[in-house]
């Protein structure tokens, strides 16, 4: 159940129904196809307006869904500005009056929907608006904690963090390791089923709400926590520093696009790997002090499989750390470095 | 005007009626008694509940301070736990009616209180809740912008950063400077009757919120931005950080207090002032490349005046850089310092 007095620590009821709405592109229905490859065991089916595009999930209503046992319908899709459009109001509220639960990504609150606020608050629905949070955590207290951590630091914004997260979380799950993915962001989030969209969060709580997301936890438990923003960007790197010393990691696993040289969104060049990955363990030592660089998880999507094998070889010549496209390989080597450097 | 929309963009109307209410303890004033201090010409008079402490400026009624020109009633005493007492609230509805604002940087919002919220609605008064802010600032974009502007950074919090930053915009006032002391905590906003209580603006927006406080200006022009928190604390360094970054500092002072060897609030030490200079610069280098430390406001309050003399030249002699206490001995070597270093 969420609690709604805090409505940034979102924890879902899973599993979900996918509205893709009528978005007619993968490309605009991303946070259900995120989930898809994360979460396949969450997504039970899919909910599609006239022209909404195909993800391959049994086709349900709202009713068939909840009498499978969902517990939330996602909206899985974006609108231009982030709003919720008219057509789609219609089958948020079959949702909730089918006994499902809410749940959005957007700019736009579904709370701040009267219609949909107040049929919820009639049936006792929650809605959760996962890319909002308020200021309800303490601020930090930088004591230390037991539990292993790691946390993915990118060169830029958009550098792959969230899918480096969730590869090494596989991975070592898949070796049979206690592991938690820590949801930092909105997809993230609905990917987890729960978390707290950090960049959201109050400025003078944010290192709060990552020791609180990443709490004392088993001596062999690893908590996987999403990074955010840069170090090195202007905009973001207090959002991402705050992150950082809160979630006290024991190791960082550093995330880079290695054919982008400026970043995404500000006139800024991407920092050369040595100097970032040095000025990272310096700031990281504030909260934990033997911190250590794991492994480097290079994005590939705009590279050929020969370009990212070049660019994996020589990144790992330049850093000594191990170093994949988590997508195309896995993040297998980097928890074995993780195993090894974090005993 | 304020903006409505804008909350955490204050501007107060000028000049104040102090409210001491009934403390009597002139500590518990402390927000009066740094109005009056650094802003004697904006403090019109003060009221007094029975009881009160005498600041020694003329008593006034409401309504005697709205006909000498009063704009703003500031609540300048503290409460236990931040909330306004119930008996403080007939003299707040008693400056509305008579035509002033209310201004305040408790916990509790005066904007929350019913009743105070409905008469300054229904008479078309202003309601500050200076500790507040709400994400209505874009993101940072890190462009260069033209001015000059100095950044205080302390040791800890509680160091003297808002002081120091008074103290600098003092005597480059007083050697006919053009300067800007902005704001950035909320007795630092009551001060300057404007500016954002940074550690209340959502993270992502921390860096765009000081680029908008100091904006581009005359190249003669110095804005003289108050910092909060230090780079070396836990639970605050990413409120610092995204604070320097959005500031573009030309230079940094550093506010230290030499007695203080453990931060206050967590079980932290305190960094070794060598150590500390050279991370905030790394870090300031980022939006601002050739970013110098231009002095050292050191924090006497707990020291004889020959301790802090032999703390002046002690940390001279470490540092290399022109050292004060600002309470004491004001900031003109410092700014003599910003001058030649930032020509």
């Amino acid at each position: 159940m969420a609690e709604s007095n805090q409505p940034s620590r979102h924890s879902l009821r899973q599993p979900y129904l996918l509205f893709v709405g009528d978005v007619d592109l993968l490309a605009a229905a991303k946070t259900a196809s995120g989930l898809l490859q994360w979460r396949p065991d969450a997504c039970a089916g899919q909910l599609r307006l006239p022209g909404g595009v195909d993800l391959g999930l049994p086709d349900m209503s709202p009713e068939t869904a909840a009498a499978a046992g969902v517990g939330t319908m996602v909206i899985g899709a974006v609108n231009p500005g982030g709003v919720i459009p008219p057509q789609w109001i219609p089958a948020i509220l079959e949702a909730l009056e089918a006994g499902l639960d809410v749940a959005a990504g957007l700019h736009q609150r579904l709370n701040d929907m009267p219609e949909i606020a107040q049929t919820a608050r009639r049936l006792g629905r929650q809605l959760h608006d996962v890319r909002h949070a308020d200021r309800s955590f303490p601020t930090g207290t930088g004591a230390r904690r037991p539990g292993k951590r790691v946390l993915t630091v990118g060169t830029d914004c958009v550098v792959g963090k969230k899918y480096a997260a969730l590869a090494i979380e596989q991975a070592m799950t898949a070796r049979g390791l206690s592991a938690d993915f820590r949801a930092t962001g909105q997809t993230g989030v609905l990917i987890a089923g729960g978390g707290v969209a950090i960049d959201a969060v109050v400025s003078d709580f944010v290192a709060g709400a990552a020791e609180w997301l990443s709490p004392a936890a088993a001596d062999d438990h690893w908590d996987v926590i999403e990074g955010q923003g840069s170090l090195f960007h202007p905009a973001y790197a207090g959002v991402t520093l705050g992150l950082m010393h809160g979630s006290q990691p024991d190791a960082l696993v550093i995330c880079h696009e290695p054919v982008r040289d400026r970043l995404l969104s500000v006139d800024y060049p991407v920092q050369p790997l040595d100097r970032f990955i040095e000025a990272n363990l310096a700031m990281a030592r504030l909260t934990s002090p033997d911190v250590v660089a794991a492994g480097i998880c290079l994005n590939g999507g705009r590279m050929s499989d020969v370009e990212i094998a070049e660019a994996i070889l020589r990144v790992e010549g330049e850093t000594g750390l191990p170093c994949c496209d988590p997508i195309r390989h896995g993040a297998g080597r980097i928890v074995d470095n993780l195993l090894r450097l974090v005993p």
